[in-house]
């Protein structure tokens, strides 16, 4: 094999460990590889380390024990997190996108991969820790930010429909009750889809009354899943009771009760108190 | 500014080009960045790209002309797609995947960042030179490897929907006939989605008869947009006359008429084609 020179390495080695976030790769892979030392290897992401702190690219981290090795984990730095939502909800703020009863446009912005992949890394970071096995969300517009979350947490990414169809194979179906129209709803999810006993975080557009992550919820328990996190992108500051509990939301939405046509919009609480 | 080395630079440089692919760095941006002359810039790229191509991990290709710099893009060798989609194909092949009447279980598959990511390259390699201004699709099993596409192109991705629901806003809606049910469907775009005189590329998940492609290139019509390509990640061999002309699929289904329950998948003419 040709000798294969730091600059190389270094360029190499930031290109794979960024294309597969949070996943664990061993030194022994990357000795193999570039067929240098394991002292040689150690180096390079000491420096990459350095680097990538310097220039906010994230997190390189060695994990310690037999399954260890080194990971690269997407971050964003609190204020920067905090800043890259205000700009949204002051965009999101502007008249030409109130609609009529009180609604709020928001599918463009839910598919632009520059702003889903960043809510997916503020998301990916606040739940690292839960350790969930997958990501689950609910058709349709939820998708992008949900695949998004996934690719940075190397995770599956697990999606129920609002029916089973034909080219879904067996499923186990649940009915709710949908916080927003009152009516009854069917979800639906393939069942093979997820694994008995493992864990998911819920990732979703929009969260008002709950009804819908509540299904989520009780659809996985079906599955004998713990749902271990839930976030969304959006959710209503009313009802302030959600059917369920510990949601960590990017954006409030508050319409004025008296005047429907005016609505807010603001960071949630608890990425100001991050950034404090 | 504290002097920044070689080293550093070409892992901050290998994030910073990647992260954001298709896209057109100038050096003066990256001069600015590191404090370093155009000159050091230069040779940094020149070796980036010979880094690149040994391990092969995309191409880094520089861009002449006033709005130039340097520019990211994800590729995958001929040889390499050919395998990766076939042994796709073989996955698909098991018999536990084929549902009654025909249908395939393909939805797993359509959610997997892993796999429509690596579809989205091989994808965005063919459809570079066609210059799309965006990416469309419809939803719902198609948006994954939608959105895929259109980050590894840098591009937009807009959403058509089956109807028009009253969070859309003013949306545009036509009608096509379903090619699977024959029956008559509505397709919805916000009005303020698109922009007149832009061009679009389709990416969807499946082509059958192609009434729901040609709708969405009707629909562009009522926009003014210039459909400069369709891709699909599968396409069934019956019916041989689609709706749409020039589409690429990356996997082609053969259904046993005689005997539903047998179906073979196979990876597309043009991927092998491509690799002879």
């Amino acid at each position: 094999m040709e000798h294969i020179r730091r600059n190389e390495r270094l360029a190499a080695l930031t290109r794979l460990l960024t294309a597969a976030p949070n996943q664990i790769f061993t030194l022994s892979h990357f000795c193999e590889l570039f067929g240098a030392a394991k002292s040689t290897l150690s180096e390079d992401i000491d420096i990459l380390k350095g680097t990538f702190a310097h220039f906010e690219l994230g997190k390189l981290e060695t994990v310690a024990g037999a399954a260890g090795g080194v990971r690269y984990r997407a971050s964003m730095p609190p204020e920067k997190a905090f800043n890259f939502i205000s700009d949204l909800c002051a965009e999101l703020c502007a008249t030409s996108r109130v609609l009529p009863g009180g609604f709020l446009y928001l599918s463009d912005i839910l598919s632009q991969h520059e702003l889903v992949s960043s809510m997916g890394t503020i998301i990916a970071q606040e739940f690292y820790d839960a350790q969930p096995d997958f990501v689950l969300t609910m058709e349709t517009k939820g998708i992008p930010v949900a695949l998004m979350t996934a690719q940075t947490m190397g995770l599956p990414l697990v999606i129920a429909r609002r029916s089973s169809k034909v080219y879904e194979g067996p499923a186990v179906n649940i009915n709710y009750v949908s916080g927003s129209s009152g009516h009854i709803e069917t979800m639906s999810l393939n069942r093979r889809a997820v694994t008995e006993g493992t864990r998911a975080l819920i990732v979703d557009d929009f969260l008002k009354a709950g009804g819908t992550a509540k299904g989520m919820v009780d659809l996985m328990a079906e599955f004998h899943v713990d749902v271990v996190g839930s976030a969304f992108v959006m959710a209503t500051a009313h009802p302030q009771n959600k059917c369920i509990q510990g949601e960590k939301a990017l954006m409030i939405m508050d319409v004025d009760a008296a005047n429907p046509g005016t609505l807010t919009v603001r960071p949630a609480d608890w990425l100001a108190h991050r950034k404090a």
